[in-house]
Parts: C-alpha cells; sequence; structure tokens
C-alpha cells in the first residue's frame, strides 16, 4: 500500500472578494480528507491588499492579515508560506477566490504584467522542479500560468482571461463545470470552480477532480 | 414529484472561535444543494461579542459585524434574520462555531441562565409553532434546549454539556461522529460535528444525515 499523499493547500484570505473562496477551499479539504491523503495548509504573512464588506462590496477602511484570516479556514491550522519545503509534500493546491489575484499576485490590477508574491513564485518553481503535481482552481491558474510560463491551464471560458494567459506564454483550454486541464508534463491540473457561475455541488466535483487527477500523476511518476 | 424543500440557514459570523465554523457551514450548504433542495442564508444585523486572531487564538481590538462577517460564508448572499418569515422555508437550520454561544446567545458566558438573540428566539419559536423542521449542529443544539424546552438534543459526548442542556429543561442524548439525535415530536434534528474532534470528513456525512433526517420528516408530515 502506498504512503498517504500530503497535500500543501495554499491559502490567500478568508472570503471570495479580497481572500480565499470559502468553499473551494473548504472542499479541497474534504476531498483530499475523502480520498485518504493529509493536508497542511499554509498562507503568506502579509497585509490583504483591502477588505470588502461582503454584503455591500464596498470597500471598508480597516486592515486585515492573509495569514491571520485564512486561519480561519483552516481552523488554527496553518503556517507561514515561507516554511514550505518542497521535501515535505507530494504535492501544493491553490484554490481560489480574489485573494489569489489581489495578495498572491497583482493580476487583478495589472493583467499579464502582473507580480507574484516572492514566495508563491519560489513554491511552484521549487514544485515544478520536484516534479510533484501543482492543483490550481478558479482563478488561480493565472498565478501558474505567470511563474511557470508554457503550462496548459483553464480558467472556464472567460474570453479576457483566456487572451491574458496566453500573454503569460501560457495555453488556455476551455473547460465547463468540474471538468479539469491536465499538462502532464508540468503535472499542473487546473478547473474552473466559481470561474464559471456554479452551484456549490459543481465546486465540490471540481475540487475532487483536481485532487484526484493530482494523486493519479503521483502514482504515474514513483511507477 | 415534491417541490423543492426550502431550507434557511442561520449563520453566527465566519471562523469557529468567534462565528460560524466554516466547515460545518459550507457542509450544510453542499448537502442542501447535493440533496436537490435551496438555500437561503441569514445572520442577524449585530456586533460581534468580540473578534478572535484564529492563528493566536488572542482576542483583536477591532469590532466586527456578525451579518457583515457571515456573508463572506454566503458569498454575498444573505438576508438580515429580521426578514425571515415561516411561510417562506420549510426547514431552519444552525450550523455550529462558537458564534453560536457567543453571538446568537450568551451560553459562552452564562451557560444554562443564558440569552438567546430576540430574533433567534422568534425564528425558532416559529419554525416549532408551523411544525417544519429545526436542524442544529456542534453547539448549535443549546440555543434550541434553551428557546424550546422540553426537547431531545444532542451535543455528542461532553459531560458539561450535556448537563447544562438537562439544566434548561431538555433531554440529552449521546451520539457519536456523524450520528443525529431526532425529536419526532419536536421535529428538531442535531449532530455533534466538531463538538467531537472529527476529520473534516466526519462533519460532510454529519451535515448530510442532519439535512437528509429533515427532509424526511418533511416528507412524513406531508403525508
Amino acid at each position: 500500500m502506498s504512503e498517504k499523499f500530503s497535500f500543501a493547500v495554499v491559502l490567500s484570505g478568508c472570503g471570495v472578494f479580497d481572500g480565499s473562496e470559502i468553499h473551494e477551499a473548504t472542499l479541497v479539504l474534504l476531498a483530499i480528507d475523502r480520498l485518504g491523503c493529509t493536508y497542511q495548509c499554509f498562507a503568506p504573512d502579509m497585509q490583504q491588499f483591502h477588505v470588502i464588506n461582503h454584503l455591500t462590496g464596498q470597500e471598508m477602511s480597516e486592515r486585515r492579515n492573509v495569514l491571520v484570516e485564512s486561519a480561519r479556514i483552516a481552523r488554527g491550522h496553518i503556517k507561514d508560506l515561507r516554511t514550505y519545503a518542497v521535501a515535505d509534500y507530494d504535492g501544493i493546491i491553490f484554490p481560489g477566490g480574489f485573494g489569489a489575484a489581489k495578495n498572491l499576485s497583482t493580476v487583478a490590477f495589472d493583467g499579464a504584467t502582473c507580480k507574484v508574491h516572492v514566495e508563491v513564485e519560489r513554491v511552484l518553481k521549487e514544485t515544478r522542479a520536484a516534479r510533484k503535481p501543482i492543483g490550481a482552481l478558479c482563478i488561480s491558474p493565472t498565478l501558474v500560468a505567470h511563474v511557470l510560463g508554457t503550462v496548459d491551464v483553464t480558467i472556464g471560458q472567460d474570453q479576457s482571461f483566456s487572451v491574458l494567459i496566453e500573454k503569460m506564454g501560457a495555453h488556455h483550454r476551455k473547460t465547463s463545470h468540474g471538468e479539469v486541464c491536465t499538462d502532464y508534463e508540468a503535472m499542473v491540473v487546473t478547473s474552473p470552480c466559481y470561474m464559471l457561475e456554479s452551484t456549490i455541488s459543481q465546486i465540490a466535483t471540481g475540487a475532487e477532480n483536481v485532487v484526484k487527477t493530482m494523486i493519479e500523476l503521483k502514482e504515474h511518476e514513483r511507477t
């Protein structure tokens, strides 16, 4: 019997408009646990770009910290992304939410010329170099496209994001609810989730399919 | 074919230590959707009792609003609990988290002599009077016990909470992971969830079993 596959899950706050999308993050953790694997949550220790009132959509005057807010989703069990060591995990996965585009990167503001957080760039490059699977949901495939360049990813069917991803040097593949785009060479697995108008069940299916495919890639790599 | 069962889901903030437990809330929404039903989230428009840093467990100096923070879990689609009308829903369900014991009531501080938020008391009494099912997870059964008195509920196996529930005039039944306690007369369905040391998969099972049982109670009532 193979050892338990251990996942690093990278969060970007707590709430779709300024952090991690809560359903996607929770359903990634559920999929990992249901498939008999383990997880450790991570987030960068940094100020959020801003705080959005999720009732009104308006910006609030307060400041919040990405690691501290992400700890809400992780029930306190979370580590600073600086401590991520590629040798300790079998794969790494990024749920979506605007936090990926506002905190982990500046893609929400700068598009294809965005900056990616230095630790996000490091962990993506190290995981790629170690030939371990990388998963990304919703808007997070833009991080992978920007850092790794020539990879196949999906963000669903949005034309402007598809163009943006091609500008980053990556290749965009259209997908629908729950479908995954797998780049076997780069070991990158992506799914659109809430980049499409979705039910929460469709998000669960997308998360599960990404996690399953990452496990299969790793198993294949071992044989 | 019967009409879709429509659930009201009452949240109490966003994060286990000062609001709704995020996994429980998300997995209640997932269970409802997967079972072919619909949901509308609600929360009271009030200040949180306090804000806890979920990384350190320490209290923070800021103030947050229960409805505004709950909107993070609901992706903005949430209503003030004052607008809940019992005629519009087939059942009501309370996920857990300390928010139930600190915001929706004072049970975390005052035990059996706690106060319950006036709107929570109203919606529980109206739902009970309309003979519609009430669900509660984790610590939330204390709300139901305090407001309705003579009901059978569970919070798992904790001795002090079991005593507290009996002091409220209700009856406590011991349960384990994923099990539900059903009071058929009062139409109250409860499950311990994170009141027991649990995996996220066990929370999903508990949430699903509560939602399923509520639907069955309602179907039975219709025949």
